[in-house]
């Protein structure tokens, strides 16, 4: 089906059918959040049955799943005070009163995260269709920064157990996710993803990388959506969607020489916000005991001015 | 009321009153989280009517309210790689894929967040009567870190827009928000405050600091929550209480000499968690505008293992 | 002298007459650097006569000189452990050690500090006419990133204390330093200034902030080096040049529209390390006592792999 | 000679033997620096015969040797303006300048560095005998901060080159270097080490690391300095020393359950500053060609305000 011998023109087919520009009009800076609507909201929140809330985020520490790669470490947090000074007065403060505060440094791609729309170029063109000088400079994303996303992220997810239903639990490293495993998976699940909808892809990926470790790279092999499914993200018509894997995409890619080629049209043509990193276990098993896998789901970038990604604790309740 | 001479007399005393040490058990973790259950997180989400959301967070730039008091600076967002390299092809990937990334180093009280339950302690107490020696050291917070909020913070959210109700508007610097202030909103808003319920109280201020800036220090004078408040804090059972100002309670705090004495009854003894910078301007103007002051609200901290506090967007939809 | 309203016209004169593109071959990485060669460095320490040192720099932290202008922080210092942890064994180590270890964030550019020859652009060229996107991108500098400079800076320092000569003990902001003020203060000092040599040009503004405070913008006005210097700084093939003040030259700058117009020349034309905010007070009251004003001086720049700049702590003997 | 089972015993036995508490008065914050007097700055000087200068630090990027633990990650060094950008002419500059700055995040013990006098305690006391709750809080090191080094460390160096004297041109990894060693290295270099000198043992581990990577943790095994090299540290009245490795003493340590006895006894007792992972390679070289093994060694910390550590790019001359 794939040409693994030409990432270019399959990325020019790809894009030029699945390309969003224009649709909302010149100046977006939301790309596919415009389907996530009112209506999609409250159809969201109806699936809140219970009230049972799950984080569907990692956690942030130094034994997350950087090494370095590109300047990716693992956050580094640290105190600006402590409960230790605090019992040796040394802190200053009146009454009896003590404090601590704290520190943080991290790519914002480092854990748990949306990518935002001008983290991803397709030859030179970011989301729209602007040049990409114009978008991202190192003052940050002049148009498209994260910080448009704010108040948006919050409606009905569809959990796809990919890794549950083909994949007996965890699909194996290189496992390409096709449109036939979607559907499938929709099918057993008896759920229908559409307009507007935050889709979860669970690989199962995030089990086995914390029995076994993320190893060198994070980067390395992984399942994932296969570079055919661009369509399928197009066509849908999905607001956003979030996978357990460091990248999305499977890994190794399925071109001979290639790099991240589904994020080339999913993010700069289509305009569609990608998560990765997402923890969705918890979720799952609770989906898998009583057969509901839509859920409502409130997961807010933090406003960084500029910023082309954010880590996120996405929360889902159901 | 207060006898401005004694806040080591007023405080002891407002500790004793209100302690919620031992509620959950010894081994407590969440404080008054534990007060927002599921039934309250169905209540919420049946406030969602129309599907509109609204973010409540600022923006994290260098236009913050932070000018280095205590080493806390606004946010430093740098990037890795930018849309102007990527057009000049310096980044070494094929097929014409480009990047950006980011990276970002804060304080985690700089802008609109969350006070773990490890970010104050009083007279060496951290929450549930823990030395505070134990719980947070250069290490972090080892008992309390705000990870353990990560799921939890979805629930009903009620407006108490004390700054138009009160103050025509906004309450000036050193307005001191009291019980009957609380009640008075609350019966103008025909809104009811009850145990579970995440607290959003409106000054005004945010609007001010917008159009005169935040000043030398963001901890200046301003409006807030009276330390007279706190039986009420108490008594209510909210989950959570979140301001649009630096420091939740007013400024200058109601003693001759003090820092902050409220925050040193609700974050040890009673275990709330509490909010600041907060932005409620739009959310209150649709709030004046359909009448209706509670709502759902979304406010996830990032699971920062160890961290005493965590920058934050809350989300609210209606 | 100057035309106010012609920038452009005296830069594009200066950078014909000062260029010194070519002269070390079309690799060069070192600029003015090449000047200071072994003699220089024989001769330089000869002049350590009493075998007393000082250090140039201030002081690297929260009181320094930035309040945020273009994301330029103080230094954020934290520490990763304590003291206070150690004596509560908190820290898990055997037989009685404990330890303490700490983190700096900070701009390059923050205080005492080496501009790299990346550091500046003229009209889209860097040191040597190279083109300014094939030198610095996110990556860094690709070329002459300040590493280059290790071993080198590590010789003879004069230093032309044209606040006392000139200035009666300081110069005030806005005062222009020209050429003939040089001169005056050498041989006022009897010292001689010339190829290879590290200039030293003190101002004693640094005198002053620290009695009043740098205000909201270290940028502000300061006396400095007169734009007409430009050819003085190519002739005298100097290796490098530093002053106690924010920006080296003066400010505001001497041309109606400007913006740090000497800089234009200098770093990418003539190719010359340039220093800032360096603290001169106390090897000036010791030149002043002695009566000699030049000196060994080692200012080792960090090598921070493709960076534009580097904190120094530069050291003189006497 | 060392009971392995027994690290209490011999850490205490070597702390009376070595202690300098109080040999400069109550208030020291230098300890050996004391030594590094303005004689022994002429008598370095004076070693400077050809003028060569060699910058003794390894790179500062993400290439060096930390891997996370601890929290000690490779230095982060992001761009605030670039190349790629002003020849876009995003940066709103006047008359054609363009600029780049800089920003990095670093543990200060991430490379090529000293050890300050607050860095190690031993059974909770810091250097001087003071309790090191009231030397190193979350602010920092409240007395012994690395910033009171600044202006002292250069002065004349001794390279040891045991390495290539005694191990061939390199030691194997847990190679413990005794005084036998040093005193054998130095014969065969016929150079003594005396009061006041900086000492650099060279142990050739670094161009073992450089072929073959760091591996999962720089502070795996290496060759130092045996624990029992203490009293010679302390009798010989030397100043500071630095070894090429990660943690200048033999690792593994040469107690079954120990972490770093050597600078249990070197820093809180001694009072002697450590530097470790510095370059020696080029250096050596010269030293071995020419048979001179004693210079003139300027490695000034950075005088970050209550730092434990500084990075330093130490700058030898001969």
């Amino acid at each position: 089906m794939i040409d693994r011998t030409d990432p270019a023109g399959a990325i020019a087919a790809a894009a030029a059918d699945c390309s969003n520009w224009g649709r909302w009009g010149a100046d977006d800076v939301l790309g596919t959040l415009n389907f996530l609507d009112a209506a999609k909201r409250r159809e969201g929140a109806a699936l809140v049955r219970r009230g049972a809330s799950f984080s569907l985020a990692q956690r942030f520490d130094a034994d997350g799943p950087q090494r370095g790669w590109r300047r990716r470490t693992n956050p580094v947090h640290t105190m600006l005070d402590t409960g230790t000074d605090a019992v040796f007065g040394d802190q200053g403060f009146p009454h009896g009163i003590g404090g601590a505060d704290d520190v943080i440094a991290m790519p914002l791609q480092c854990s748990t995260q949306w990518d935002g729309l001008g983290h991803i170029f397709d030859r030179g063109k970011a989301w729209n269709g602007r040049p990409a000088e114009r978008v991202v400079t190192a003052a940050g994303d002049q148009v498209t920064g994260i910080e448009h996303c704010a108040p948006h992220v919050a409606g009905r997810a569809v959990l796809l157990d990919v890794g549950r239903v083909v994949g007996g639990g965890e699909l194996p490293d290189g496992f390409a996710i096709t449109e036939q495993h979607l559907a499938e998976t929709a099918e057993a699940h008896g759920v229908a993803v559409g307009r507007g909808d935050i889709v979860l892809v669970r690989t199962g990926q995030l089990a086995r990388v914390r029995r076994d470790g993320w190893g060198e790279y994070a980067g390395g092999p992984a399942p994932g959506l296969s570079f055919t499914t661009a369509r399928w993200l197009h066509r849908t018509e999905i607001a956003a969607i979030a996978t357990d894997t460091w990248g999305f995409e499977v890994r190794p890619n399925e071109f001979d020489e290639a790099f991240q080629p589904l994020h080339q049209i999913a993010i700069p043509n289509i305009g569609l916000l990608l998560g990765e990193m997402w923890d969705f276990e918890e979720l799952a098993a609770d989906c898998a005991a009583d057969g509901r896998h839509d859920c409502w789901l409130t997961a807010a970038p933090l406003p960084i001015t500029g910023a082309v990604g954010s880590p996120v604790n996405p929360v889902a309740v159901k």
